[in-house]
C-alpha cells in the first residue's frame, strides 16, 4: 500500500499539483454576487485585491477564489451558505489564515468565508470563568480581555497576534501549554455552529457537565471546516497562577532530556506549565540569525554535545521552594551541564523567544524548508531526527529537532540550501518519515491537522473502517459537500 | 411543548411503563443460543439464575433477558455481535451495572453482553504514564495497579469498587475529581471498539496529540453503548501529588459557600482537587443514620443555617503553606463559622464518607426517594433546592441538596416517607426541575446519562436539529438499532 502511495507519480508529493478542479461545483456568476451583496452590503464583499486570502500566510498554498465573503453575524454567515448549498457553491472558512496545511485557503475557486468581522466578546462569567464570544476573535485579545480577571484561555499558540478562535476549535490548536491544560476540547463546553445547509445548530453550554446525548460538539472540534462553520463558543478560562518562572537547562545527550523530562513531571507535576526540548542544530540556527536574542550559554552549542530543555513553572506559592526542589533532583542527572533561570519578565520573554523561534531562524537560513509536525514516542524523538540526517548526508540541508517533549511531539525543520534538490529530498524523507510513524503508531500530524497537504495520508494514520465512517459523516452533515472541499478527508 | 409532554399520559413520568417491545428484533431460539456456546464455549454463557444482570442495583429497572453473554476477547465480542446484526437479535451491554438511569439492564428480552470477563491490564508505559486495559477492568483495580508507579486513573466515583472502565467511558463518567482532572474525554487518547455490525474499529493510540481526521473516538464517549462496545481504551493517567489534605468547613449560609468556592479557587488554584457542598438536610441526614460516622461538628446542624463545604488540596510540596493561606482567606468569609482539618489518612476518609454516604442516608431514611443529578449556575443551586422543598411542603418528605459546586454539578434527593404519595410527587416536581433547567440552560443529566429514564426527554436539553443528527448516526454506526435499543435517544 505504502509503496504503492510513494511510487505512483499522481500520489506522491506533488499530489496537490494532480488535484483537479470538481466541475460539479457551479462556476461564481454575477447573479451569485448580487445575491451575496443583498445580504452583507456590498462593504462586505470583497472582490479586488484579495491576494492576501487566496494565498497562505507561507506562500506554499496559492488559491483561485474571486470572491471573499465577511458575514457579520450568524443570520448572515447562515444565509451565505444556505444560498451556496442550494446552488452548489464551493466554500472555504477562513479563520486567521495562520495554518500549516492549506487547510483555510480555496484550491481553486471557492468562495472564502472570512471570519474575522465575526470578532465580539459576549460575555465572561466570573463565578464559573466562561467566556463567550463569537469565531472571529484574535486568541491574544481574548488574553488581553482576560487580564482584568487574572484568567487566561487554556491554549497558546504562535500565531496568537493574529489566528481566531474559531479556527483553532476548528484544527484543536496544540501549542506549548498543552501540558497545562490539557487538549482544546477539554475546556469548550459549548458551540454554535453553522452548518452546510445554512441551519445553525446552536450547542452553547456554560455548564461544566453534560451527560445528555452524543456530544456532536465534539464532531466540530479538529475537523477542519469540513461538517460545518464554527460561529459561537464557550470557553472554561484558566486562573492564572500568582508567579511563573523559566528554567533553561543544558545537558549532553538526548536521554539526559528525557531523564530532566521525568524529574521535572516528578517534581512540579501540576506546578509543570510547559517543556520544551531543541537540539544543538536548533539553538545555532537561532543564534545565528536571530542577532537580537542573547546566548544565555555564551557558546555555540556542540552538535550531538549539548541539547536543551526549557521548564516553565507556574504556582500560586512558593515559587523558590520549588525551583530548589527542581534544581536539586536536576544536579542527579548525569548529564547535567547548566541551568539558567530567568531573573525577570524580560529574560523569561528572552528565554522562549529561544525556543519560539527555531521555525523563523530555519527559514532566515533558507527559505526552503520541510516542516513536519509529528507525535511519537518520546523515546524515538531523537533517533528520527539523526536517522534523516544521515539519509540527506548527500544533500545541501540541515536538520533540525526541537519540540513540546511533554506532549510527544516532534518538529522537524529540513533547510534545504539548494532549491534545485527540493523534490529530491521530498522523496526520501516523505516516505520515510510516514512509514515509520504508521510502524511505531505515531502521528503524521501532531497539531496543524492535515488540510489540503496530507488529506491523502490519511490511511496511515487510521483504519480504512474509521476513514469510511468519517465519510458517512461527511455525508450526513454536508451531503453537497459544499464545505472545505479537496482537504482533510482522501 | 413541554406543557404537552407533561400533560399526555403516555409521556409523563412513567414513560418506561409505556414501552412496548420493538417486535422487529428477533425472539432468542435455541439455535442462537447453540451457536453462542459455539463462540464462547458453555461456561460463558449463561441461561440460569440471571436475575441480577436483568435488574439494576438499585431495583428500579427490570429487565425479561433469558441469556447473559461473557465474552473474553474482542474477537469473540465481534463474533457475538456480527451473530446478532446478521439476525437481528437486540443486545444491552452490559458494564458494572452501577448506573443509576436504567441504562445498562435490558428493557423486554435483549441479550446481555455482560464485559466482566474483559479484564485484563495491558500496559503501562511509565515515560507517558499511559494505561493500556481492557474495556471490563474495574476502576479500583486500575488505581491498585497504578500505586506502585504513584499514579492514578484521572476520574474517581462513589462505585469504583464495581464499575468498569468501559462503562466509565460509555457514559462519560465524571465524579468527585472532576475539579482536579476535567473531563475524562480529555485523558482517552485512544480506544478499541466493535461496531453492531461486529467490525472492529482500532482507534487505539498512545500519543496525546494527533490532529488526522474527525476524531471518531469521541463519538463513543458518552454516548451509551448505542453506536458500538468499547473493548480497550489508552487512558492518560496522572502523578499522584505526594501530600493530601481535607478541610471541612461550615458557613452559616449559601452565599458564603459561594464565597469559599471562589477563594479556594483562587487561593489554591491548580491544588484545589476537590470542592463539595451540602446543605443542613443532608448533613443531618448523615449524622442520624450513620452511626459509625463522627460529627466534627459536635452538634446537629441548623436548617437554613448551616451549610458545609469539602475542600481537597493536593500538592507536591508546602502543603502547610497552602493551608494556612486558605484558612487566612476563610476568615474573610461574612459567614464563617468553623473549620476542621483531616490530622491523618482516617480523619481525610472520615470527612469524605460525610459527603460520600449521603445518597446512602436518604436511602435509609426511607426507600422511596427521588434522585436528581443536574446542572445549573452555581448561584441557582440553593434556590432550586429551596423551591422544591416549598413546592412539597404538604407532603411528608425531606429534600437534601449536595454536590460537586466546583462542577455546576447540583445532587438533589428527595426522601419520600409515604409510598402512596410517589406519584403526585413525581408530578409535581419532574416537570418543573426539567422546564426549570431548560429555563436557565442547565442539564437534566450533569453525570449520570439519559439511559432508559430520560430517553425521552432529550428535546429539553438539545434543539431539534442536533437529535436529528444524532439519530442518523445511530443510522451510520448501527443501521439494525441492535445495540442498547430503547436507551439515550427518544
Amino acid at each position: 500500500m505504502l509503496q504503492k502511495l510513494f511510487l505512483n507519480p499522481k500520489n506522491k508529493f506533488s499530489t496537490v499539483k494532480n488535484l483537479t478542479r470538481n466541475n460539479a461545483y457551479k462556476k461564481l456568476s454575477e447573479q451569485d454576487i448580487s445575491h451575496f451583496q443583498k445580504i452583507l452590503g456590498s462593504n462586505h464583499v470583497k472582490q479586488q485585491e484579495i491576494q492576501q486570502y487566496n494565498n497562505d500566510w507561507m506562500n506554499k498554498y496559492k488559491g483561485n477564489s474571486e470572491l471573499v465573503l465577511f458575514p457579520t453575524s450568524t443570520q448572515e454567515l447562515s444565509q451565505i451558505l444556505k444560498y451556496c448549498n442550494l446552488n452548489k457553491l464551493a466554500v472555504v472558512p477562513q479563520s486567521g489564515n495562520t495554518g500549516l496545511v492549506g487547510g483555510s485557503v480555496p484550491v481553486f475557486d471557492e468562495i472564502i468565508v472570512n471570519l474575522q468581522k465575526m470578532n465580539k466578546i459576549i460575555n465572561f462569567d466570573e463565578n464559573s470563568t466562561v467566556l463567550t464570544v463569537e469565531g472571529g476573535v484574535i486568541l491574544e485579545e481574548m488574553n488581553n480581555y482576560l487580564k482584568d480577571y487574572q484568567c487566561e484561555i487554556p491554549w497558546d499558540l504562535g500565531a496568537k497576534g493574529s489566528c481566531l478562535i474559531g479556527g483553532n476549535i476548528s484544527t484543536n490548536a496544540g501549542g506549548k501549554y498543552y501540558v497545562k491544560y490539557g487538549p482544546l476540547r477539554a475546556n469548550i463546553l459549548g458551540l454554535e455552529v453553522v452548518l452546510p445547509n445554512g441551519e445553525v445548530m446552536d450547542l452553547q453550554s456554560q455548564i461544566r457537565k453534560d451527560n445528555t446525548g452524543i456530544d456532536l460538539k465534539q464532531l466540530f472540534i479538529g475537523s477542519e471546516g469540513i461538517l460545518g462553520i464554527i460561529t459561537k463558543a464557550n470557553i472554561l478560562c484558566s486562573k492564572l497562577d500568582n508567579s511563573r518562572n523559566l528554567l533553561y537547562v543544558n545537558c549532553s545527550s538526548y536521554n539526559d532530556i528525557i531523564e530532566v523530562y521525568k524529574k521535572a513531571k516528578k517534581t512540579l507535576n501540576k506546578n509543570l506549565a510547559a517543556i520544551e526540548w531543541m537540539d544543538a542544530w536548533s539553538f545555532n540556527a537561532v543564534m545565528e540569525t536571530m542577532t537580537h536574542i542573547n546566548n544565555p550559554f555564551n557558546k555555540k552549542a556542540e552538535i550531538d554535545k549539548d541539547y536543551f530543555v526549557l521548564i516553565e513553572i507556574n504556582s500560586n506559592h512558593a515559587m523558590q521552594e520549588l525551583e530548589d526542589l527542581l534544581f536539586e533532583e536536576l544536579q542527579t542527572v548525569s548529564g547535567f551541564k547548566d541551568a539558567i533561570k530567568a531573573q525577570n519578565e524580560t529574560q523569561f520573554t528572552e528565554i522562549w523567544e529561544i525556543r519560539e523561534t527555531v521555525g523563523l531562524a530555519s527559514s532566515k537560513k533558507s527559505k526552503y524548508q520541510f516542516k513536519y509536525d509529528i507525535s511519537l514516542d518520546i523515546k524515538l524523538m531523537e533517533k528520527l531526527t539523526q536517522d534523516i540526517r544521515k539519509k540527506l548526508e548527500n544533500f545541501d540541508t540541515e536538520v533540525v529537532g526541537y519540540g513540546h517533549i511533554g506532549d510527544s511531539n516532534l518538529h522537524i525543520n529540513i533547510i534545504l540550501k539548494d532549491e534545485s534538490q527540493k523534490e529530491q529530498v521530498a522523496n526520501i524523507v516523505e516516505p520515510y518519515i510516514f512509514e515509520y510513524l504508521q510502524k511505531v503508531n505515531g502521528s503524521i500530524s501532531a497539531e496543524h491537522g492535515l488540510g489540503l497537504m496530507k488529506a491523502q495520508y490519511l490511511h496511515l494514520q487510521k483504519p480504512q473502517i474509521a476513514i469510511d465512517q468519517m465519510k458517512q459523516l461527511k455525508n450526513i452533515f454536508d451531503p453537497q459537500h459544499i464545505l472545505n472541499p479537496y482537504k482533510c478527508l482522501p
